[in-house]
């Protein structure tokens, strides 16, 4: 049994991973902080899990980074970008395995970091130490790790589609595109008007074009799989459900490539991934499917009309897209069955 | 034409207003203000506006009663209660018709109010002038009045089912239960976490039990109507639709009622009303058939097993429940046909 | 472990069946029946599943009530009224432990069952032999029945909160109202175009007034727990979620009761079950804090205005109000923890 | 005053479509047939219209091209392809004009309708005398004809953001993308499992990956348009709202192509259309802003991080992708003002 924290656990991600590590065979939930809710139960802030055994026990704390750290021994960050680099550098000095959910370290150059975040990096000394906790593409490396930069929503259902393709060299690295429909939890649990019921439901919308800051990690990992920089191209729209995120990418094949291939290549790459369900027959994405699991759904269509590759995939953001995915890359560093607490 | 003005125009009933307004025949809406949102056009406000011909060049301004009361014939109140009431005495001096949406001038109680909403009346000498605008029941006082106290959202679908009922003593005015549930636009445009898109989604829930502020109108008009004290059970609840109230009311039949005579009641008190559709037949209120119209629907069974009435409506809430109904007592109090711009 | 089997598990209650049996530490889903998908895998069927090691093996099969019994220690029968009793007479005579979510064995009487269900009872002579299959009501005889009549969504939603106050003659048995509020899952998986996406979105509606089915079996168990007949008046509404209950019920308390002694008797219902979580201070039923849950949530407020006992409750209709409850059956009846397969 | 009747007006658009002829200036409603309705009326088959006049008087008809030949001078067919061709014979014959909401009448070849719709044309004569019924395009050839093809829904909000750039020679005809997700009203009002509220609610979907059969009349238009053949991609998804079609473009500049060119050739295009409105400065198209309207919005961005123009539009689907277009359509040919119903 290892001792987890959450700093930040009022969000949408924060709740999720209260969720899991609630349920965790082998960790134990031993501290939530919340500057708002500090003082109050974890049943009194979340009715949901007032029948779990230690809702009436644990409260929620201020945030001391170096109090947690004597408590725990695995930290989960689920705080904004920016705050979350702040509280990674004494937990890490204190000996503690810190999973960050925040921007903060997912990118190795803190230039990018200040391009897409508008502020300098608050701890680029920290930059190399820290793990993408993309599991499928980076186990080994995030076994050995103490900080886990856990990948973005998006970036997962672009990221884990397309790197097999690139890294066999199937497709071509010009031209990507990548669209995006996302439930309103991606957005956080934000009092702003524009994630009212009123001012979502009914509604569908496109926004951060051209430039969301997701890319910058997406195109940092999708260069690393091609050997070469690769620029791609990202909308994200907002829809009406409150988890779940589709993504539909289009690809230009290169001309080795054909559906054997490609077929090979997929199964190759996560024929054996407990988290990676590779869709055969007449079936496609749906979010439906993935809601509360850490799978992701895709599927794959050669179109001969156009030549075009086009893959599809299905996730929940805030599982694979955010506190699953962390919770499998803590059992991975933790020496516990991958799937420990996510099926 | 009449020249029509709207402060507070940036709320959801705001908008409704601002919709029915720029379509009607006989109005002309000359002036909108927000705080929030002054010197912004109508169209970059409310992009959806964007085509009228008017919504580039009317521009919100800050709130003030004077400088409107020189433009406009017309002012409609769409603010908080205790704030309204601030507004309509320079309205009034200046000679204009008033039509407030809050609950300030509502009741004829300042007692009432105060023990409702909390602080004292900010304008007690003002409400003996003001006429409570449902137009049903209300027509020929609209007409002559200059300050009209458009009917909460929640009371319009409690009040016209049961008012017709009392007033003809086949109900007993003991023991009357209403259970309303809400569209979340009910709780209007305010950035706070309850009513954030996740929260509201696939949940539903009960809230403000036992004792809403609405109750205190809903009773004051049930006493007049019953000619003795009335006191009931009222229950809100809130389900993820954007629009719409769908209330049941469980009452007790006076000896003297049977289906004969409640079908007769109904059809004379509406028989001929533009705005109230009797169902016949199989038919139950739907809020999917009143949605963005000034129509309340009513249906109503007796029940042999329990010997009790069981009335059913369905509104718009921003409409019939708010908007709609203060532009049909414009109607009514500026002479037009009082179907103007609702149909 | 036991060997367990679904008959029609392609609906919803089926398919909640099949996601909480795959789950199940002390369970194993040996067969699932379904005319319409015989022949295709669970993982065909139902892609959500498809990550479970069982989802490519098991097969879809014809419903044949004598095969199955040579496969299976328990069988659930997810059909409809009318069809589900004709299988339980040959599983029964096989030794099987039959737990049915159909209304046919859930009265005591045949008559009664013929008035709400408009056509004789296929098996009356087994009647007897049932029991109602509400385990905090009766645990003991459940376990040791092996005809378990599992209880519908509406009446879990009201019995659980009412029997406790009936039982003590805190409330009065005589004008009990439950009004209902159903996510769209309680209809079925039905191909109408009543439930389809675009005629429930954004549409309230109640329906079923005054005299739905639910009603015998509410008001025999009333009958029960009261000593004396019972009879209700019962409002269900359809509104846009998935799954949900949220019931909100009106009683007029005995002069004997307060609020000291309504708290004290469902400390002692419910103090200590699993499932039932009474809710204090200010919180109201949610049902988005149960959905995908077997918990039951409670509150009450006594109005003082009106003198009635207000008491709402709110469950997840596919789980307590259907298979998380009868999983909770079979966990009493095979002698496996409680809450084995269920949190 | 013309006479409008409605074959097949029990469907979406052909609900839609009695909605706006309804409130039509100048036009009259004088029959509406549906198999499955004949005989009702009006107000029985849609209560939301029971308040109009006409709704008691007006009955559904079985479907009689001569006898509507007789009562009405436009006939709109809102069918399934196939049948609709049918019944635009005897009624050209008999002298109505004909505008059809179907596919039947929107390809120039027979050819690619049988490659698309898998059966033969069943009128290919009529195709030459038939006009692509977007206004915005062949305004002057619909003023002309008799038999109008309105164009789906899809392809409406594809056409009009691409048509302009295409034959501006701003943009390469090679290439082109679009990606659009569309409201569950698009699917029609079929009894389907894939379309109940449960199987549509809290899930995002592509379908019909890769050879939709819009792209037919897509493409056949983008060619006439670019002077050459033009092959696109295609992917339609499946979101939660009952109404709206959010399609966003991804499009190759031509080398003389730069932002200033590209807006005002948008503003040539439409920049005096009552129906199309373009966005500028930061807001981008939401569907919630054109529900219930025949507006489309169109927005673009250049992206100088990969080259690309991002187009993106939002419509209703049912007003300007289907009936609102339809009745454009109407005023056109005759000789109504264009807004006439529609604002």
């Amino acid at each position: 049994m290892k001792k987890a924290a959450i700093i930040g656990a009022s969000g949408y991600s924060g709740e999720e991973l209260v969720r899991l590590l609630l349920n965790h065979p082998h960790a134990e939930l031993v501290a939530v902080t919340s500057r708002q809710y500090a003082g109050q139960t974890l049943a009194q802030v979340f009715p949901k899990f007032a029948s779990h055994p230690r809702s009436e026990t644990l409260h929620f704390t201020e945030p001391n980074a170096e109090l947690l750290a004597k408590q725990a021994d695995v930290v989960f960050l689920a705080l904004p970008h920016g705050v979350a680099a702040e509280h990674a550098l004494p937990l890490l000095d204190a000996g503690c395995i810190v999973i960050d959910l925040s921007a903060d370290f997912r990118l190795r150059s803190a230039e990018v970091y200040k391009e897409f975040y508008a502020h300098d990096h608050p701890a680029p000394d920290l930059l190399d130490k820290a793990v993408y906790g993309l599991p499928e593409i980076y186990r080994d490396k995030i076994k050995k790790s103490v900080l886990i930069a856990s990948p973005g929503c998006y970036p997962t259902s672009i990221l884990l589609p397309l790197i097999p393709l690139l890294a066999a060299k199937l497709i071509q690295p010009a031209g990507i595109i990548a669209d995006s429909l996302s439930g309103v939890s991606g957005a956080g649990r934000k009092a702003e008007v524009d994630y009212l019921f009123c001012e979502c439901n009914e509604s569908v919308r496109p926004y951060g074009v051209p430039k969301h800051r997701h890319l910058s990690e997406i195109e940092e990992q999708l260069s690393f799989a091609a050997g070469t920089v690769v620029i791609i191209q990202f909308t994200p729209h907002l829809i009406p459900v409150n988890r779940g995120i589709s993504t539909t990418l289009y690809l230009a094949p290169e001309k080795s490539a054909n559906a054997e291939k490609i077929c090979a290549c997929y199964k190759k790459a996560y024929g054996s991934e407990q988290f990676v369900r590779l869709l055969d027959g007449r079936n496609l994405p749906d979010t439906k499917n993935v809601i509360g699991t850490n799978v992701i759904e895709i599927a794959w269509r050669l179109d001969p009309r156009t030549g075009r590759l086009i893959v599809m995939s299905a996730e929940d953001n805030l599982v694979k897209g955010a506190s699953g995915q962390a919770v499998q890359s803590m059992n991975l560093v933790c020496g516990f069955p991958e799937t420990s607490g996510l099926v």
